[in-house]
């Protein structure tokens, strides 16, 4: 290769006048562009495919021997850190499971160490092989119903990130409220990044509210809960991210829309899938099979689940920094492939990242984070975990939903559990309280959690002042993370010392003590499958409905803060 | 409305806090997204739709009762010069036909007048109502094998143009065989251009030899004549537009390619259209009339006609240069609507260019050109129009084809006249000689004409050299045009003042002279439909097979100069 005229080499690789870097012959490769299924060899020179056809000369050969093949996945919207893992760990996790791009919003560590958090994803996603694509989180905070480590970031703080090579435009403006009454800072990041991608993330919105969030520059929203709201939000112009995460799994409910009427508006999200998930069920991957499972036609998912997103972000158009078009598999586009056994059940036999072998792949060892010792909370006494007591508003936490119900009951019903939410950022402000039902009708001892989105203040839920205030105390020692607490004593725990966040150890370390935190909730009578993600977003005030922050509780509907007791 | 914050003012009037410009109530719109029709009310403020339900407070509102509404039209590929018309003319002739934006290529004049000419069209592109958006001319001359009055337009003559707002990317890249071959300026274009949209034309290319084309970067196509062809284009992941011109008609062939999941690949354009058919028979009007009258499903047409084609060139996104995103009713998109009487045979009643009645719009007075004066050819004596004789290549002009095919033959063969070509810029070379068959079986005279694709010399058809010195010289005279000749006096004649190509008369005046040159051509035994697009076209070397330049004779398919006496 002539590494001064890339263009030139392929083009003479695709001639036959330079040996490509690889063949795939005998493949049965997936046409996004018809929704069918053609025959022919895959020639591969320089990361990119150059031809369709008859075998090119070519270093290397591969005989798929009628192996289906299909474009790499795109993860339209996530939260790496919702992996507990660092980038680096994510994407040996996740490459192998077909995901070869990721469009991802760093707002987790964004909030605890404000625009050195989006940096460091940024000199990340230079070094990845999978193509981590970065919007720039919009809301950080959420919203000026809670305070969190990194202040206010405006826009003139997300300049400088704003023609960075992986970057795509704004990540998901959650204040809907804010656009809808032309708040100036919303105002501002609008304009700011009108000729980028905006996220949307409007849980919801419908009618002309959903018109306003509109015309304020939004185009894609991957907080749909209801098959109706999704086909008016589609309807609207914007492209709706099927989401299946951990706890927030809208799959079921959406995957009718999925028609090839709207094939090429509809695509598929994890958002918030923790590793665990990952690990026993698969990442986009699980996405795909199970959309598939549910009786959509596979042609439709596997279209969806790249060209759909790739169209969406002009990632399907080479762009000024030299990144080539993907989302296809076509003469000029990335290779970025999955082999499958089996196309039903999408396993995977291999995954190519630009062309080469994911097996084979050499990861880079990606630039450390610096984010440690980000919990500071003062001495703690157990009358820090007292809360009013009485005839209060009460939190119905729904199994599988970030949205929640709500209730005004007693303090003391049956299964109404405590909520207390501690800011640990060194601000040393009052605990909030709140009470959560759901978490079990036997549920007692403590869980606590320094994932609290999106502020991540520590947030606890418990059934006695002295196991959380134990378990409190244990996070603070381990520099953040999870923990399970019972009769005083730290039945299980989890330390995520980046940012409170996140762990540099692997994936099988993090899964072998997520078990046992699940195990232990188990134990003291938790019912929810995902106890810690489920509590981490008891405190996110932009999805509905009452939420509690380190600043109190929060009425989102009417989008401000409440008295606990009624 | 705030003009410092138009963003706050749109969502202000979305909102009702300040009165919309206009309202559409009753109407019956159709939404791209999913293919369906939906009811309500189209709310209007600054050009952009901000509600889509009820009727928002408006200061005028028009009752649509029902009419159906789809997006504006967008021609995806034109050359307005074959409209003869200036860009002023052109735009009041098709917004009313329902046709809101249009990408052109200027490379008629830019082959006349250099980037002089590329620059007037980027001036009349700023103050013209309908959105005209430009894509800067790749192959001027379109090949070695002629010469033009602007000599070679490099990537580096382009430059300066490239971040124009109006400037969409780099136009047809015709030279194919420079793409495969890795010619150097062709390779130093492709780079240039590497993070716009490049245009395809491709007429006939298939296989491995296409996969290099496209592996170039070209991403469209309007050049397609054969379903198979066009078929093979999709699947290799080019937007294909489906050409009905005056001459090239391609419309019969391709409509069947039109399905639900082809739809968002495909689009519709005119290329060449003469004002006499944009006239009689209307613009994208007539196309989108025609796909429907054929059988396809009008949802499919209306698709295609707009969003398909916003999203190829990403007209459907906001942009840096502040144009709001188009190719759909949808809030946030900007009101370009064609308000139907009846959609099978589309019926207009209206067309809103920014929301504002075509009737009503104030069409801006556009640059004057200056390209006057530019057919300079020396004195001719009937010695200049005496070809070769005897067995020679003879081209086979098709009826509605700018392909010909080609044979050997007697040039005194029946129903075969001569063929030549000027150059007239000037430079004095010697006349070039051909011979073709398919203007009638009794035709005997001449004509002549300035339009002479894609270099513009003076290109002339007869059957005696006296007819031929004739009709050179009335054109020359002219300062270009059309005219037909007979027994040494001129029949009837167009002139085309504006570097030979346009004129500055109504599409009303064109239209009676364009009428009387059929009539007179039919009268000296021309059997073709459209004799000067026609005759046009027998010069440009990219289109197969046999083509005659100020050169020589062409062939096309082996792209060299060859002797027309065999």
């Amino acid at each position: 290769m002539n590494p001064t005229r890339p263009l030139k080499s392929r083009i003479d690789a695709s001639q036959g006048r330079i040996p490509c870097d690889l063949v795939l012959t005998n493949a049965r490769y997936f046409d996004v562009f018809t929704c069918a299924w053609k025959t022919g060899a895959l020639s591969i020179f320089d990361g990119v495919i150059v031809g369709v056809e008859d075998p090119l000369p070519a270093k290397r050969s591969i005989d798929l021997k009628g192996a289906a093949v299909v474009p790499g996945f795109i993860d339209a919207h996530v939260h790496v850190e919702s992996s507990l893992m660092t980038p680096g760990e994510f994407e040996k996790n996740v490459v192998s499971r077909g995901t070869t791009a990721a469009i991802c919003d760093p707002h987790e560590i964004a909030n605890v160490a404000g625009t050195s958090g989006i940096e460091w994803f940024l000199k990340c996603a230079e070094q990845t092989k999978l193509d981590l694509r970065v919007m720039l989180s919009s809301c950080v905070p959420a919203s000026h119903l809670e305070t969190n480590g990194a202040g206010i970031i405006t826009g003139k703080h997300l300049a400088p990130y704003q023609s960075h090579p992986k970057v795509l435009g704004l990540a998901e403006m959650m204040n809907f409220p804010g656009v809808i009454h032309t708040d100036d800072e919303v105002m501002n990041k609008l304009e700011q990044f009108s000729h980028q991608r905006i996220d949307g993330h409007s849980p919801l919105l419908r009618g002309q509210a959903l018109s306003s969030y509109l015309v304020g520059g939004a185009s894609s929203c991957h907080e749909c809960v209801f098959l109706d709201e999704a086909s008016e939000k589609v309807s609207k112009g914007m492209s709706v991210w099927i989401r299946e995460g951990s706890v927030a799994r809208d799959l079921e409910n959406l995957i009718p829309l999925l028609k090839m009427e709207t094939s090429t508006s509809l695509g598929f999200c994890t958002d918030d899938r923790n590793p665990l998930d990952i690990r026993e069920q698969g990442h986009l991957d699980y996405l795909v099979r199970e959309a598939i499972r549910r009786g959509t036609a596979p042609e439709l998912v596997f279209r969806s689940a790249s060209w759909s997103v790739a169209r969406h972000y002009s990632l399907d158009k080479n762009d000024i920094h030299g990144n080539i078009r993907m989302g296809a598999i076509a003469p000029g586009y990335v290779a970025n492939l999955v082999v499958l056994d089996d196309i039903r059940s999408v396993a995977i036999r291999e995954v190519f990242q630009k062309g080469i072998p994911a097996s084979e792949l050499q990861f880079a060892k990606l630039p450390d984070p610096s984010f440690s010792n980000t919990v500071k909370i003062s001495a703690l006494t157990e009358a820090d975990f007292l809360a009013p007591k009485g005839r209060v508003h009460i939190m119905d936490v729904l199994p599988g939903k970030i949205l929640t119900d709500r209730h005004v009951g007693n303090s003391d019903d049956p299964g109404v559990a405590q909520l207390t939410v501690l800011e640990r950022y060194g601000h040393f402000q009052k605990p909030a309280h709140a009470y959560a039902k759901g978490f079990g009708e036997n549920f007692k001892g403590a869980m606590a959690s320094t994932v609290g989105h999106d502020s991540h203040n520590l947030i606890l839920v418990g059934t006695n002042a002295g196991d959380m205030k134990v378990a409190a105390e244990a996070l603070a020692k381990s520099g953040g993370g999870f923990c399970v607490v019972q009769n005083g004593a730290v039945l299980a725990q989890l330390a995520l010392p980046i940012g409170g966040l996140m762990t540099s150890q692997t994936s099988a370390e993090i899964h072998q003590q997520l078990t046992a935190l699940k195990e232990a909730a188990k134990q003291i009578g938790c019912e929810l499958h995902e106890p810690f993600l489920q509590l981490a977003f008891l405190s996110l005030p932009v999805i509905p409905s009452l939420k509690l922050t380190n600043l109190g509780l929060v009425d989102v509907d009417a989008f401000q803060l409440i008295s606990l007791t009624v």
